[in-house]
């Protein structure tokens, strides 16, 4: 009997937080319970914005057809704040983050899982427009959000949410990145302006305002990787500069490679208002955190076609060639600065940026 | 000149963080940062408890060979309060949790990958223990994470941490379940005693102690569910019944299904230790969540073999035939009481038991 008892009663609780979740149209904890309110907010929220045969079908995962003999694994976690900035919002940089990810290693998405931790008390509203905002950049990316979890958790953390999105893709054979391949003498390119992800939220949250806006950058750069493999051009390496910046990928490439790279500051394509933000709030732009932007290594003798293909996208407009590698132990990023003068380029120490993606 | 000061100036604030970090043992928000002290988090941490070649590379993504045409991806976020409970933590669930995801969709697991979000000021030495408890699971479950991401988060949760995992796994193509296969006359089986993750995690919350403790069941089943397989047993449907329970799980059979499911209160294995938990706590044993459990519907002409497979394993031993399906409409979850009579079970709401995994 206690049994029966004690579903009524614990259905009673149920309803007056469902009754409690429809009328001031925020997420309670029930949502996340495993039970007929998770059920109302997956149909409601998240199928409604991103629903497609496999999603909807609301099984523990997803299967999807493999058409290579290799597959890419990839996971990143999203804690920005603020959830939302110029250029995009938390779901932006979470689909972005995670299909470039893959890309650099050579993988064409196949499908991504969305694992969401809601605070209690988030409005549905923004759910509603942090999830449109997933589906539209999916769409850019071409590919769909196919499996997903959802969690709440009690008020306190002020965040609102969290976002987790990995990404499976099938490898393309045809690109074989790695550290051991670089050579002395290759370029080193970027696929455009550097800092503005970084500085576009730290504007946000410093208030600081510029004639020209800061605008992330976070975008899928998937289809101009491929470009490069279709235009027969050997990438060396290349990785997308997100958390630790330029500074960050270049550290790990003279780490690995036990190459010195060799950096023009003059050849940085830097926005003027980014450039102004950075040395105002005092961060090191090559330090500073891009979502659409990664650094690619190429043979010498392929640099201008990789430039081209670069440029022929709109991820790529403003491609540069910003320096070279070359022998010289020990291995540094050195950076030639436009006074004539040189400085070494440490790895970034983290300080830099919290909450950035 | 700017970038020199902003670099050494962020350099010495983050020497700070660095030496804090190393005195009190304990996460700073510079782990998160992308830079010199989260390279020293991962291989001092994750890489010691964890590594394996794939995650030692620190690529954007790991390369897997994929045997099958098919493969399998899901994800599931851990927020379970206390990180720690008799038999398990967050991180056991977390890789039980998604190795049972893709086992009962038919997915031999790949690899897993582990998306951390710290707490500033989480001790790093608990940090190592529930790593380490990732590692012995996985181990377990025959499976490595490879590939992984970490964030850090300020001081307020009180949380500690946040973990998500996803899979990716090789279809079994011997294995189809769908609700679509379910047929009148199936019989319903659980391998083991149910309640125990649930009253586990709940009695700590409640501070109860009985002279049997509760101990989570949390557990991975892919071995027990390809023994299914390999013995030939043309299972219809599964689904492990974590958040929600098995009234969770029976509530989609038979919504989905179109048939209704009895259930023989009788035959439901539950420790006394659970059920009185259960009663004084006041939850229904068949909403609470399970973490090494799951739900099997096989043709009745094959129960008794497939019984005898689960039993077969230490992860089947109580395995028990619960019910079976039934026509009848509407389509409802009937219990027969011990006591003659019989009830509807409702899906739960999900108040039930927040921050359970």
């Amino acid at each position: 009997m206690t049994t029966t008892v004690t579903s009524s009663a614990s259905r009673s609780t149920a309803v007056t937080g469902a009754a409690q979740a429809s009328r001031d149209g925020v997420v309670v904890l029930a949502h996340g319970g495993g039970g007929e309110l998770m059920s109302r907010l997956i149909g409601d929220h998240v199928l409604k914005q991103l629903g497609n045969p496999l999603l909807d079908a609301l099984t523990d995962g997803a299967i999807l057809e493999c058409p290579s003999a290799r597959i890419v694994l990839t996971t990143d976690s999203f804690v920005v704040q603020p959830l939302e900035f110029p250029g995009g919002d938390i779901g932006r940089i979470a689909v972005c983050g995670t299909v470039n990810d893959l890309a650099v290693m050579g993988g064409k998405p196949l499908g991504l899982s969305l694992g969401l931790i809601l605070e209690e008390g988030f409005p549905l509203s923004r759910l509603d427009r942090i999830l449109a905002s997933v589906r539209s950049a999916a769409n850019e990316a071409g590919v769909h959000v196919v499996t997903g979890d959802t969690k709440v958790i009690e008020r306190g953390t002020g965040a609102g949410m969290f976002i987790n999105t990995a990404g499976v893709a099938a490898l393309d054979e045809r690109i074989r990145v790695g550290f051991d391949r670089i050579r002395e003498g290759d370029v080193l390119l970027v696929n455009g302006t550097l800092g503005d992800h970084g500085m576009a939220v730290m504007s946000v949250r410093n208030g600081l305002e510029f004639q020209t806006p800061i605008v992330s950058d976070a975008a899928p750069l998937a289809g101009m990787i491929f470009a490069l493999a279709d235009a027969g051009v050997d990438v060396r390496f290349m990785r997308d500069a997100t958390r630790g910046g330029l500074a960050g990928v270049l550290a790990d490439v003279v780490e690995r490679s036990g190459l010195t790279a060799m950096i023009e500051e003059s050849c940085l394509p830097v926005r003027p208002e980014v450039r102004a933000a950075a040395e105002m709030l005092g961060f090191d732009v090559l330090s500073i955190a891009n979502e659409g932007k990664a650094l690619f290594i190429v043979p010498q003798e392929q640099a201008d076609r990789a430039l081209q293909v670069l440029r022929a996208d709109r991820r790529g407009r403003d491609a540069r060639r910003i320096g070279r590698m070359c022998g010289g132990s020990p291995a540094i990023v050195e950076l030639r600065t436009a006074s004539g003068g040189s400085r070494v380029v440490q790895r970034p120490y983290g300080e830099e940026l919290p909450r950035i993606c």
